[in-house]
């Protein structure tokens, strides 16, 4: 990537220069930075509700107004003020998928009925702790889960997590794979799915809910993917009788780079009708990614700007262990100068305070002379970033904060 | 692997099969599990004592009796109890790379003095906080620690951590490479290391140690090359003049599959003492891993066992995100049944309870019918494995015990 496309292709109206200073959410991003303290992490209120908006209006307007229902992939950001955010916007449910998931969303203001729970490898104590949440909707993921739920909650409405053995996803990222030619522990197979409607027929569930898990990441190109798998899945909508949900799982990404285009919503959504069409079917969709991650930065002070051998390097006070992605996934958090004139940048290596040869943010950032500069800021930081971190080499300190 | 293998390669006389129960640290694995609940590490002190004493015994016997230290490499393992029994051993110093982690070690009863520092990317808050600590030794990382140290401490000695530009370790680990072809940011290069010197003077400082990393996780057959990086790195220790102590760093790694062979420490020791013997150099070595990794057990819960499409799958009450090495860096943690007898196993997946599709403990596990058994044991996971723990899915909960 060039210096000219390293510089335009994120820029928006909430994430942008102006007048050689970055602005996000309407501010200064060296006013946060001085006055927060960092590694922070920043999220735009904003940003999330128009990702929000854009997915309800792609929907609708593709014909599918009053037939879907958005869940808000919790695990990809639980910070308790973002979660009330959510809550108050009336825009979204929640995924959930651990007990203390759906008690950290309850504590923030959402109702055990607006959740939606989809897991694997379930123990007992888990079970009996969902259990206490009536209302909480329990997508089943196993003929074990089946039987388990079935003992506790006869007679409730459930759904069944299938896997339909395809799956999509960037290519880079054969680790995300839920759903691919190898055999995961992802759901009910059509091996064994007549047993699994057995079963909770045998413990007076009724299904209800269709969930398969369609991919990771997934933008424009891999949308033909999606739609073989939905039409492929209909099979086991069919096969269960009264179903009256799908949920088609999450996936929607997001651009890293500048040679990845935006994911053509409208076509997302068309394609989304034309499937369900005429079906009488209500679609869950579960964005994680998409609501959240374009919507954080992680802000970090420079620490030091060196040459080693024939590279050079701007270290900063925060490391893979507080955002993993770029180090295990390899989806890069861009680095941008919080000052930027189009003079020639040079390229950098930009690299955090872990002793690991993998605690590297970004390999070739087109970055200005940094000398009169003390924090960068990482963008797409906004998802699988703080909710995973660790506390690796005791380095795991870091703040949030949500801005209105 | 088949079954013989798979229950041979690691019994040892304190992790092995007694009468068909498993037994750890001399206490049947099934009764620690029912007390403590899981998921549960358990560390075995004696475990940790032999492998210290293996070093010293190793390095003693090929001549270099008083002349190296062994550096305990915290971010291992950083379990409090641990570290205090470490201290109250007298076998092992501390390899810090944080100021937190400084802070724990002393907490923890290590005087400053016992405590070497390398670290990288360090901000000036961090300077400052390990400025504080009389008697911590610095390793400089950058000319930019270099200089930041002798502003705040002038006069003193430091150690100056080089990068040999050469690295070694296992192929499936490309990830875990500190210093090999590519340039990375550990370090000092040849290329800046006479810069390095004159700074130093600059500023007063005495440069009376070398730090090099020589790699990760290795085992025999990457002997040779540790041989051929510590003769490239005595250029170093040359140029600096009158330098007292060498570092190699850590990387002695420990088998994770049947054929992997353990490190021949008398050969190491052997290669150890050809290279410094004559030289009057002190050396120090890091270990963390072997120390820590195969004392330790993580315990965990069955939560079910089914069949999906073709393959078994056992389900248990923890997720990488509680240990990421085999996750995140293919290195196995071997899962044993509590009970065991010779009949036919088959083999099973054993995964874990994230909703993402990396959580998978071990692929290819021989185990025998677990209908009448509750828990498992994963072997090898005492080091980067709670050190490396997040609260993903909030599923981060475990405990820890140290078994005397």
């Amino acid at each position: 990537m060039n210096q000219d496309a390293y510089y335009s292709w994120w820029q928006r109206q909430d994430l942008c220069y102006r007048e050689g200073r970055l602005f996000f959410a309407g501010r200064p991003v060296q006013e946060l930075a001085d006055q927060f303290g960092t590694p922070a992490f920043v999220y735009s209120a904003e940003r999330v509700r128009q990702n929000l908006e854009r997915l309800h209006a792609a929907l609708s307007g593709a014909g599918l107004a009053g037939r879907f229902s958005l869940l808000y992939a919790m695990k990809a950001n639980r910070f308790a003020p973002l979660l009330t955010f959510l809550r108050q916007s009336g825009l979204c449910g929640i995924d959930a998928c651990s007990p203390a998931e759906v008690e950290h969303a309850v504590s923030c203001g959402f109702s055990p009925a607006q959740i939606s729970f989809t897991a694997t490898s379930l123990s007992t104590r888990d079970l009996t702790a969902l259990a206490r949440y009536p209302g909480l909707f329990m997508d089943c993921d196993s003929l074990h889960a089946i039987r388990c739920w079935g003992a506790l909650k006869p007679g409730t409405q459930i759904g069944l997590r299938v896997n339909p053995a395809m799956g999509i996803g960037r290519a880079a990222n054969d680790k995300l794979h839920y759903a691919g030619a190898t055999t995961t522990k992802f759901g009910i197979y059509w091996e064994q799915f007549a047993e699994a409607l057995e079963t909770a027929k045998a413990y007076d569930l009724q299904v209800r809910k269709i969930h398969f898990h369609t991919g990771c990441g997934y933008l424009t190109p891999q949308l033909e993917q999606l739609e073989r798998i939905i039409a492929h899945c209909f099979r086991f909508v069919e096969a269960a009788g009264e179903v009256e949900r799908v949920n088609i799982g999450g996936g929607l990404g997001v651009p890293h780079l500048d040679s990845d285009r935006p994911l053509d919503l409208d076509r997302w959504a068309a394609i989304l009708q034309g499937q369900f069409a005429g079906r009488g079917l209500h679609v869950e969709i579960e964005p994680g990614d998409y609501l959240l991650k374009d919507a954080g930065l992680l802000l970090v002070e420079k620490t030091f700007v060196e040459r080693k051998k024939d590279r050079t390097f701007v270290g900063v006070d925060a490391g893979f262990n507080i955002a993993p992605e770029p180090a295990y996934y390899a989806l890069p958090f861009q680095p941008l100068p919080l000052r930027y004139d189009p003079s020639p940048c040079t390229e950098m290596s930009v690299v955090g305070n872990i002793n690991e040869a993998l605690d590297v943010w970004y390999e070739q950032a087109w970055l200005p002379d940094l000398s009169s500069q003390s924090h960068l800021a990482l963008i797409n930081a906004g998802a699988y970033s703080s909710a995973m971190a660790s506390h690796h080499c005791l380095r795991g300190q870091f703040k949030e904060f949500l801005l209105f």
